[in-house]
């Protein structure tokens, strides 16, 4: 039997059977996460297929649940899907070596990806609570980082200190790979985080994020490493982003779509002169992967619905000059947007 | 013009252009990181086009080199590669989705990856060199932090300290997941790190790594937290395993295949009656990737030579009571197996 998730998939899908081997993909359908393993969904069953490094404790945690655990890896599941002729994969998460073998196996290939991405970028009351957690281990950790950040530390000293920080609290590992950014390089987007040290006055621009059971946090905060006087532009500007970001959690609502909620904060800076200096999107979908739908960008044409769950991060860059990005994770709800992050400030901070 | 690396790969692998837009691969093939870009291949030259966010620094670093940079994403790649008609794709990294889109552009695609494999196997002494100092920052990591364990803490937060000692020594990130297990959570070989406690007398394994440069580490070692005089099989074991181990390390070399390097290990341990519990491979290679070519496996067809970089891991695990896994990081070098590891100890360590 199919929990009522797996039916819609499954239905929407279009295929006789699908067939999943993607690490979050297999997390999603079953709960349970292994770095290996396959997954088949056909109309009556959803089936884990689990090496042996991993079928104890798949069966362990999957007892009683929807999800049939049986001892095997590739070959096992392929023999599974032999009863079923057009096969649904999530093409952009499946290699183009394994989609020629399951073609040379005599498979009609189609790509449930669509089907998919339409459950999971409504997420559920549990979904949103492990976003939440993730959310608040990145703002509790930030908090803890600060008081320790020191004049002539790195940016990698920096990060490695905040990586430390999410993950003593229970972190799995981060979302993806801390930005921190002294001075200048703020205005590089993605700065690769290196060996600039900390100098009296810079900006500072951290963009962090960890995982907890799976699932992503996403945010940015910029501030002053002590104010040396020089930073007139800077608070202008920096006044104005946070403007932007501020509109957005006000007015971006349910009926939207991706594209007008990246107006409420383009629109803004455009008034302000700034909004040839915001060179990326709005904001994207964040779930068990840091990057989901929606996007919210000037091309963003899906319309937003409770259950949503995304990034408000407008920035200004000034290029070698400076950059500023500030940016929450946020969910809608009863139609409206609400920030996951509630203990981090976003009036300018000088520390 | 291309470089002599770059010739031989493109040689190989039998197609008009090559295009890559694979994090690693952009890496090997031009020396420079981002999270985006494409990169271009023909006859004649090496082009990585980067969009805007990384445009300025990579034309700054590959000044001079062999490499053209260009401003443009996707869309200019692809106006260079209609020139073309085979296009070389690396088929394990390339997803479904794209493969198709290249298809209905009206291009031929074929496997670059067996040619890129060749080449990457074999690595330079500059790699090596990396590789090295990603197993120091490792090691170094691991000494910085046996003194910080202490009875009642968890394996997540041991992983969080460990971590944390290698990224402030440069560790751009952990090369995979941390694995810290504690008593019979060992037995499982991919545990996954989690609140388990540590007790006096707990067996611990851990098996970690990071990055230099893109380049990978990967080390394991398994010692007693204290010993409650109930270790005689642990400590029976862990010697059978550490023999196993050294003797790879002196038996191991050019013109072996990986089949034959993986049964001096399984063979010693047949010989003690624990091949049976030797549920793995001997080793996989290790580079930008952590696992990579050779596969030192019963399976291992492929013949070993100077220049590769592979893990010498062999384990012993008896479901619910303990797990022994030790392993370094190994290079061939003038024919022999040498261990990148030099600073920590392998006899079994009581802390």
């Amino acid at each position: 039997m199919l929990t009522e998730r797996l039916r819609k998939i499954y239905a929407a899908a279009g295929a006789d059977a699908l067939f999943l081997e993607q690490d979050f993909l297999r997390r999603y359908l079953t709960g349970f996460y292994s770095t290996d393993g396959f997954v088949v969904v056909t109309a009556e069953s959803c089936t884990l297929y689990a090496d042996p490094r991993y079928f104890e404790a798949a069966e362990r945690a999957l007892r009683g649940s929807a999800v049939c655990v049986k001892e095997g890896s590739y070959r096992e599941a392929l023999a599974e899907l032999k009863a079923n002729r057009k096969i649904g994969v999530p093409y952009p998460f499946t290699d183009f070596a394994r989609a020629e073998e399951l073609r040379q196996e005599g498979f009609e290939l189609c790509d449930c990806m669509p089907a998919l991405k339409e459950a999971m970028e409504i997420k559920s009351p549990e979904e949103i609570a492990l976003i939440g957690k993730a959310c608040e281990i990145a703002e509790d950790a930030f908090l803890a980082l600060l008081p320790q950040i020191k004049e002539g530390m790195t940016e990698s000293a920096v990060a490695a200190l905040l990586e430390y920080e999410m993950r003593r609290r229970g972190a799995s590992g981060t979302s993806f790979e801390t930005i921190v950014a002294f001075g200048a390089n703020g205005s590089v987007p993605h700065h690769e985080t290196g060996n600039t040290a900390l100098s009296f006055g810079d900006p500072v621009l951290i963009d962090f994020g960890c995982k907890a059971e799976g699932y992503c946090s996403d945010c940015t905060r910029t501030f002053l490493f002590g104010d040396d006087g020089r930073h007139e532009d800077f608070k202008r500007i920096y006044a104005d982003v946070l403007k932007a970001h501020e509109l957005v959690a006000e007015r971006a609502a349910a009926g939207m779509t991706g594209r007008d909620v990246d107006e409420i904060a383009r629109g803004f800076l455009r008034s302000r002169g700034l909004d040839g200096y915001f060179t990326h999107s709005l904001g994207h979908g964040i779930g068990l992967q840091i990057h989901e739908y929606p996007l919210l960008s000037p091309r963003g044409r899906e319309v937003l619905k409770d259950g949503m769950v995304f990034s408000d991060e407008p920035g200004v860059y000034l290029a070698g000059k400076l950059g500023i990005r500030i940016e929450d994770s946020m969910y809608l709800k009863d139609g409206k947007a609400r920030s996951f992050m509630k203990k981090t400030k976003k009036n300018l901070m000088i520390l």
